[in-house]
């Protein structure tokens, strides 16, 4: 059975367990405590290089990380994946920009409000340009969703899943939603797709 | 014709325009200055939501943005992008790496270094914190290439053309590859490739 190597509140782990679920694919979770190193033991690092969940084992052996990449890779020939050219780059297009311009600034704000133990020089830098940057983020998608139901394509898709697994639990870092209606619709929408399982959920 | 939306400096950018020129496809590039707030003006933010370069505006009005959507969008079907899934799953993993654990602190500590009179609060962590992540990267990278010549699939890809972009001018952030005899090695090897063209030729 496929192995998931996973971190129940993160929500790039989740965004994996959510679309596994949803296919219908049943999955080995195998829960690793990030903030105690034990994705950079040796034997983690000798199979995923960057050290980092979530990330995949499958049953011939064949490893496979980052978050976006492994529900992509599910995705491919179901309705959660596109068929037509463009709308799969404009998948990928929302795929980059979770990655690049809302998880580091929404995501790691929750982590480090939720690990106030945790030492991490972001801190300095959290009030000043994370969050203003997190809702830099939310401006960016409450704009495309006042016209829009799904992300791409009028359709649920892994764009949606990978945008929803850390903007519904924006609130756990301190984001107010309040000002961004569009949003909130959408992730009621998200919410109410069959199969679905919360983030608490493992 | 396509319109590239573009910085010269960006690596970003010059992926767009290093896979364009290998694969011989022409197109208009517009220079826009990303510090002088050129891509936040009311007119591009219409287009491109993110305010960032590089960007594509296609004859037929359709608009994407994020260099690796674009990039990935531009080798499908070509030498550049694998047919095999699972080779295809490997490059969105290179990809979304790139973007999440190089990106970030490669090219953003040569920016700060480029720019130094910009105002950015990265600053107060540019040695505690991003460099030592640039060097993490880079080690990824270095065991990653040890024992191949390329990152996906034995072949020249859009995994690194985007892995290169940055890499090659780590140094202009103060980065030393000296310890790194595989990146070397490999930025030779993409250097060398058919209608290669240097970051500062637009």
């Amino acid at each position: 059975m496929i192995r998931l190597y996973d971190y129940l509140i993160s929500g790039n782990g989740y965004k994996v367990r959510l679309l596994l679920t949803q296919l219908g694919i049943p999955f080995d979770r195998i829960e690793l405590n990030i903030t105690k190193g034990e994705t950079r033991t040796s034997e983690f690092l000798q199979k995923f290089p960057n050290g980092r969940i979530p990330a995949i084992e499958f049953d011939d052996g064949k490893l496979l990380f980052e978050s976006n990449a492994i529900i992509s890779y599910f995705a491919e020939g179901t309705p959660f994946m596109p068929i037509d050219r463009f709308q799969r780059a404009q998948i990928l297009q929302w795929l980059f920009f979770e990655q690049y311009s809302h998880e580091p600034y929404i995501a790691s704000v929750r982590y480090l409000v939720m690990h106030p133990d945790v030492a991490d020089a972001r801190r300095t830098i959290l009030d000043s340009l994370m969050r203003p940057r997190g809702y830099d983020a939310l401006a960016v998608m409450e704009r495309h969703l006042k016209s829009r139901e799904w992300f791409v394509g009028e359709r649920y898709s892994v764009a949606d899943i990978a945008l929803y697994a850390y903007t519904h639990v924006a609130d756990e870092g301190g984001f107010d939603l309040a000002g961004y209606p569009a949003i909130r619709a959408w992730l009621e929408r998200v919410k109410s797709q069959p199969r679905y399982i919360p983030i608490t959920r493992s």
